[in-house]
């Protein structure tokens, strides 16, 4: 059976979702996972700021054998998401071994900029 | 006799090929692995997806003491090749131990952004 | 309680503050720390130089359970700041765990470049 | 005695220098060292390429409590040095412990495009 690798817990520090987009393609984020155990990965991330709450525990699932890659605009609970031009940061907690990363598109001007990190694991 | 470097068994989450190219470059995406050993190394690449099956063991060779900078679009197996335009993962295994970094250079526009991280190392 | 998570010394060797800015953005880097922990952190950041004294000991604070994305141009001490357009590198000691990451926005073009690191955690 | 931080032995397998520059920046390469010691550091740097032998042993100086950011262009030995357009990897070896990150601009375009890593620390 395939067995899963990587770890159980990862940090992203600098998360920002730029402003504007112009030109052909849109600004985002995404936290990248993949999942190489052949059972399904519980997620568990929860969103740091600097000056309020944490958003704790929004819930995802990465398939068996699956990447996914998420749009750190599309989570939410309980009516809460993430404001556009706030500085926070990432947790990302699974319930088996995963890898993550994370990667940012500035499409602010007319071109784009890229960048992109393996999240901290935490051992 | 120089020895082998690095890890066997590295991942990266976040594989993207992008769909257009303008300007003077052409967007592509390159797994870049060095061997710094006295003998070849034998890789066995899979690439995972979010909503099909694997592709599993594509088999690639970095020669002694050299360095090899692999096209993902060469990546071909029975006829199977990774699609443009679909958030996949990569997973690179090798015999001997060697270093695994990632890079993408988008040139969706006319201007480039590009993109770098090390592969996650599995110990 | 929630505990501190990540170490307590990270490094940074390639610093640089752009000396030009174009375009609807303002160039500038970061240092982006998460505190995952119920008390505040500590932080005394370093800038080494290439051929002048460090100025050591510039002192930062965390508050508990928050993120903070620290824009290198602020950091001061006795009237000493990072000059533009010099090469430099960072310490950042910090008395309980966190986790660091490095981020450039480079704005000397009209279009925008983006680059990030996680920092080396020194354990 | 401020003491050394890091490791003697790091490995960037994504060298490239870009071709062509346009606009106000140069297209280059930087590795970049810190050396947090009271003491100077000796590098070693060794390029390993796709097609021909390495390039071995090219001596670098940190000095004590300094960063150096080396243009990998400037690297050169006997005679040989780096060739512009060609894929190539770094070893930087060294007697003390140092931290090591590697970045690249590519000014091909008029505008620019940045990446930087924290090269791989092999323990």
């Amino acid at each position: 059976m395939p067995s899963a690798t990587g770890e159980k817990l990862w940090i992203i520090p600098d998360g920002y979702i730029p402003e504007l987009s112009s030109g052909a393609l849109t600004s985002h984020e995404s936290i990248c996972v993949l999942n190489t155990a052949s059972e399904d990965a519980q997620l568990s991330i929860t969103i740091f700021f600097e000056d309020r709450e944490p958003i704790e525990d929004i819930w995802e699932v990465v398939p068996a054998r699956r990447t996914k890659h998420i749009r750190t605009s599309s989570l939410a609970k309980e009516g809460k998401s993430i404001p556009i031009a706030v500085p926070y940061a990432i947790e990302v907690k699974s319930d088996i071994p995963v890898i993550v990363q994370y990667s940012r598109l500035d499409a602010t001007q007319a071109e784009n900029a890229l960048m992109s990190v393996i999240a901290y694991p935490v051992k």
